[in-house]
């Protein structure tokens, strides 16, 4: 049985100018809305991820506390439970499923918040990596609804360089025969694999790499061993036309690329209102504090808080690095409290 | 008319325990040696590259000035020129090509230096990337003969996560089913292409991609331009057999893992007499600062001097950051004078 809940979405035009139709947005509620509607926090998904795989944050004594507010997180398009190239119905499923945006996304999600919830507040919007796209964006689409911020490990318009790197991974898994450009049969397994010995090198720091304790903590004998049980693991549970979907919604991740801002990316970020806190990782390869640091300059009422940490990507990440994730922990609740 | 010699080093028996029959060992020298042989410089090849592409640091007026100095350049074994997949008769030709090291690679150029020359000093042994693994283990391995080292955005052991990133390239590559295991019968385009874009991300920095000004300069209008123009096209004029040879001994580099040193890494560089200059580059992704100073840390008479640069592993690249390379030739000169 599943654990979470579809919200109907009717069909959705697109900023692609393709339409989801009967869209579906997958969604798993924590704790529970006050009479107030005031305990209202929005979590989104990060690049692959599922709600369930958001869960590491969220608990009893958290900053995330279930008992004492009620938490929302959305799956993202592309994801596998909302709309997605692997459950949508021909003729729009596979390779032919629609573009969507990060802005199509929180637009959807401001959907579901208001019309499913009758929420008019929200008092915090946090995520991880892509996760942290949608965070911006929440800021930006609906300055005075969103109070606070907390972005980590992620930015607000998908930089060169992170659309190179991600460039590797899209060709890596697409050199694979047997993707058949998206019309494959069976997981195209040698692909899935190659993108996730490409991902490698990229998800975790230099540092990391050269310790090799953190990898025996994990569970790993070698190197070798860490990147099939972990890596490749990872990419092998995934559905590849799922992938280069969220893929396609990181690579054109843009805060200002919409409506509101017409693609001025200093006015999108200063007309966040939300006090926030913007966390990058010291050793990120793919969001460097660099990026974060251009973000920041922009915004009216936020602080860069660096976490110094030789987990790369993975530092506030899916519940690897207990140092990180206390840190992260600790900001939340002083974000929550201000 | 080819603008090279070639060495005839006969049956080379390698680390792996394998053998080269009828090797080659293919070289270009610059000026003139002098009476007392005492005028020697060495200067090995990197990663795919070629003698004509180390041509960038050598000529009238620089460091490397052929009116002053004899300048050596072997190229490395898989390269193409010296035997490699692509040119060694059946039944060793392409993927049954011998695995190789970077300690095989130096005593066979210490023969061509000594056989061929009669060379027992050498004045400088100075490289990049995988020229710099090279210029490591030349120090190392002749600490009597070679009077000083100054290895540029290389190391002297394949790191852990530099391990990982080759991984990608390399999975990349092979996805690709053209590739056949090595048999192709035309070359690999897919793959090719696919490991290129895997390999633009950790080319330069994101610093680099960042600003959009010097891939104007270097001729490209877009970001896909260059991934074309400049990283497809790299790796589309190359053998595969060739790139995934060198890759190998990339990954198999280690100053220690040779009769002398037997795997001790602290006693190989501690054994190091030349006076010494590692040049690391700021924002190198795969050979970062931090390796180099604890290469440093081992050495008894070598100085760190990191590049200040926003051009990542190509600072003292193939001649693309005119500044990062005047940074260089004048170290070089300075150590040439020490």
């Amino acid at each position: 049985m599943a654990d979470y809940a579809i919200f109907e979405l009717g069909d959705v035009v697109l900023q692609s100018r393709q339409t989801i139709r009967g869209a579906q947005l997958a969604y798993k509620t924590y704790g529970t809305l006050n009479a107030a509607k005031d305990n209202v926090i929005v979590y989104p998904t990060w690049y692959s991820g599922q709600h369930y795989e958001n869960e590491w944050l969220i608990g009893p004594g958290k900053a995330l506390d279930p008992e004492q507010y009620f938490i929302i997180v959305p799956n993202m398009f592309g994801n596998g439970l909302s709309s997605s190239p692997s459950n949508t119905p021909a003729p729009f499923n596979g390779p032919r499923f629609p573009k969507v945006t990060a802005y199509d996304n929180v637009m959807q999600q401001h959907r579901l918040v208001t019309e499913k919830f009758g929420i008019e507040r929200i008092k915090l919007v946090t995520g991880w990596s892509m996760g942290a796209l949608q965070t911006f964006h929440w800021g930006a689409l609906f300055p005075d609804m969103v109070e606070r911020i907390l972005p980590f490990q992620g930015s607000a318009k998908c930089s060169r360089h992170n659309f190179v790197f991600l460039e590797g991974v899209k060709a890596a898994l697409q050199a694979d025969a047997a993707f058949a450009d998206g019309f494959y049969t069976a997981p195209p397994q040698r692909g899935l694999r190659a993108a996730a010995r490409v991902y490698a090198g990229w998800g975790l720091s230099q540092t990391f790499y050269r310790s090799e304790g953190d990898l025996r903590r994990l569970g790993y004998a070698s190197l070798e061993d860490f990147l099939v049980g972990f890596w490749e693991g990872w990419l092998l549970a995934k559905d590849a036309n799922n992938l280069l979907a969220m893929l396609w919604t990181w690579q054109n991740g843009d805060i200002s690329n919409n409506p509101l801002y017409g693609g001025d990316y200093a006015k999108a970020l200063g007309a966040i209102k939300a006090k926030a806190i913007v966390m990058p990782a010291s050793t990120d390869l793919y969001f460097p504090p660099e990026d974060s640091a251009i973000e920041v300059s922009h915004m009216p009422n936020a602080e860069l808080r660096i976490v110094e940490t030789d987990w790369g990507h993975f530092a506030g990440g899916p519940g690897t690095s207990p140092d990180d994730i206390a840190v992260l922990d600790a900001a939340l609740k002083e974000l929550l409290a201000a």
